[in-house]
């Protein structure tokens, strides 16, 4: 344990105000995992400290025995992927919320998987005082809880992929087919408290995408990139949202082109940047690439997570990382009103974290051919703001919740009543089903709520960052 | 002089590798300048050297005599500007080839002027081993030789707009009317020569762009911001290229949309992103700007930039920052095949430096209002480049020259036959009297590159930068 924290604490990027995309030496560790009969204990295996500044690349191995041929997956076969070695599936971004139960399930899907993540969405918790409703074990606790339970590897590389050195070394070592990009800053709000957090956002998600292209580019020509990308790239327009491009006759001539995009926020704007970059990449480079515009996630819990409590997820309902209908059931759980900003009439597309993992997977497994860049629009169901307060305030009532509904003025700036209408069929095409969002699955997060209630602070609910307030002074959000 | 070479040598931000937003201390200078009978000397007003690593705050203000009222505009006064104040024009990036000509335009105009640039630009000549057709004078030489001959003060903030204290400083101690922004990393083969250029450009460009945002916000919220674009956001789609915006039927409903973007290089992309930072502040903050999404500029002789030759603009000939007619007339004066990329067939939209500065005064005098992001092609003519190899040629045997004509293989990744169509009709709108292409301004065009061509160095006329084969690992272009 006391070597394992050790790993963490040095592992640590320097603070987002201090981050480079600059070479930097640093630190280069290798962790070796043991298993014994009463426990697991991460141990550094080398440790050479004649790079100073440099964030950790910290490695976390399966155990001496060497590496556990693990069988190939039914959408491998299907796809023609008949290699007998498993396929090999870097999660960026792996400690966090989809991240963390894409690499399980991934894992226990028969890839051989390795997560690459600076841990930093850890830093910000503290940072802002916030803390996930669910207690969560370290990455590296939580990565050995689940060897023990599976007997299945999960490597582990702790670093920070704006560090091209370090990036490198993850791709020339792991080799991967396929990387899943989440190892992204994922909150609007987050985005909009300073103009450091919104530079940091744009920096860090937009340097570290291009860097992923570089080290595919020189490092697996073949591998096929993952990226979560958000409906939100697209805003709210008057017409239909198609899934990454649409065809425009105009003046009599037609052409295919980009779906046009109004996004609002900095983080929104940064997966924006990043859909072009890519775009450009698979044109210019052959790079293959799916870009996974995501909807509101809601869930916590899938198979794999819910195997130990050493596994499970995060879960946020704060109001810088807390989402809409996971937000809403953690009010109604401690008898906070919920807060509906606005009118409540701004309507998006949702889905169960369990599809979130179920998407991935098929993206994965029926990858883009060289130079295509496809875009998938990854929701199941559209709801407005108030038709989510509804289910929850219904759900609640049959748990002798007495659910209130409040609205706030909106911290955001959006439309608040508005058309909406995205398509969402090719992840259906390839072979998703969806988990709906129905009775049973709200009772039973709310039923999730209620039981960490106890944990939850009410001060981190109300919306504390203002689209049109924010400045350039930082900013220090909660007390 | 002596004075003057030391704040030019001090005044250098650090080399592109290290550069950092994070906040950085560092020198602070003021430099004023004093007229004596015989010749002007920059010298130092003070300098405190108690904060090491920022880049120079220089300032080259006007003489003891103090501040010229300077005559209004006509623009100014038919768009209702009656304040008896001239009004005060930011140019940031006012030292490079469109800058330096709109920073001394705008002075004669009767602006009251001040130049932001961290000199950046000179470094990379230095880095790649290039240098302008024509001789440049130190930005202190240039603004004093201005100062000398029309009494005109332009103001000389030295330093680093990814700098957000610098920024701030600059802002608030000249409290701009107007922001003019050409200060980014602005040639396409330059973002494309290794990853470290990539990731600096889009940095740089996207970073820069998010600081100046936040500092009209912060300082000056009347500021109107006028940006260069380019042409080259939009690609060369199958349909009418539109001026920033489309309206789109699609399904039976209809919404006016931002036109698709399909940039294709690393800095093209840059522009690209700024272009969406930039609508999303004007809506979420009320910023009010205008995009100049500005097509390939030739020629080099403005009325100001002719009136000296220590006010004489950079013209560029190298495969990294020469552009396609400009090169080509130093081809032809140096006996060098003109050399066509491809099949030639490349259609992009081209202006006349002298209608760049026009259009900027334009945009400035008709600033857009509070909250409105308008957008304008900034281009007076479309040319393929096989029909400026053959005017050039025609041109060319005028003059007794014998031009050919030499297909090189593409080292960019473009459509070489292609539809082109592009509107330019807001800035026709406003009163922009063009100065298109003609016989007349090809001959002094040549005749200028023939007066200097001694100075030419055949070695970095052929294209150095590969889209395709660009890699990870740092690369030095010449040698």
């Amino acid at each position: 344990m006391k070597m394992a924290h050790m790993v963490t604490n040095c592992s640590f990027s320097p603070s987002p105000a201090v981050k480079t995309y600059s070479k930097s030496p640093g630190y280069c560790c290798n962790v070796t995992q043991f298993q014994s009969s009463k426990c697991s204990n991460l141990v550094l295996k080398s440790c050479t400290a004649t790079r100073p500044n440099r964030p950790f690349v910290a490695r976390a191995s399966a155990a001496v025995q060497g590496q556990t041929q693990t069988p190939l997956t039914g959408s491998q076969q299907a796809s023609g992927h008949s290699s007998s070695k498993p396929k090999k599936v870097m999660v960026i971004g792996g400690d966090g919320y989809c991240g963390w139960a894409t690499a399980l399930h991934l894992s226990n899907k028969g890839y051989e998987v390795a997560i690459v993540d600076n841990l930093v969405r850890r830093l910000f918790d503290h940072q802002l005082g916030l803390d996930s409703l669910t207690p969560i074990a370290s990455i590296q606790n939580r990565i050995r809880r689940w060897k023990a339970l599976t007997g299945k590897m999960i490597q582990l590389y702790v670093g920070d992929i704006c560090d091209f050195d370090f990036l490198s070394e993850a791709f020339k070592s792991f080799e991967p087919d396929s990387a899943v990009h989440f190892g992204e800053q994922r909150s609007a709000p987050y985005s909009m408290i300073d103009r450091s957090r919104a530079v940091f956002t744009q920096h860090n998600n937009v340097i570290g995408t291009l860097n992923v292209l570089f080290a595919i580019k020189e490092f697996s020509e073949e591998c096929h990139l993952v990226k979560l990308g958000t409906m939100g790239e697209y805003g709210t327009p008057n017409i239909d949202i198609e899934e990454g491009f649409i065809t425009i006759t105009h003046n009599g001539r037609t052409d295919t082109l980009p779906y046009p995009k109004q996004a609002s926020s900095f983080y929104h704007l940064s997966k924006v940047h990043d859909s072009h970059n890519i775009a450009f990449t698979c044109k210019a480079w052959g790079i293959r690439a799916t870009d996974l515009n995501q909807g509101v996630v809601y869930g916590v819990r899938t198979d794999e997570t819910a195997m130990h409590e050493e596994l499970s997820n995060r879960f946020d309902y704060d109001g810088v990382f807390g989402t809409a209908l996971n937000r809403f059931c953690v009010q109604a759980a401690v008898g906070h009103p919920l807060t509906v900003y606005g009118k409540g009439g701004q309507t998006r597309g949702y889905l169960d974290i369990r599809d979130t993992v179920q998407c991935v997977e098929l993206a994965i497994a029926n990858p883009a051919k060289p130079g295509e860049f496809r875009v998938f629009n990854q929701f199941t169901e559209q709801f407005s703001v108030n038709e989510l307060a509804k289910l929850v305030t219904a759900a609640g009532a049959k748990l002798g919740l007495e659910v209130q509904t409040k609205s706030v003025p909106n911290p955001r700036v959006e439309a608040e009543e508005h058309y909406y209408n995205a398509k969402h069929t090719k992840l259906m095409e390839l072979g998703l089903e969806p988990h709906l969002l129905s009775d049973s699955l709200l009772d039973s997060l709310l039923n999730f709520a209620v039981q960490y209630k106890d944990r939850v602070d009410t001060a981190q609910i109300m919306p504390s960052v203002s689209w049109k307030k924010m400045g350039a002074k930082p900013k220090t959000v909660s007390v």
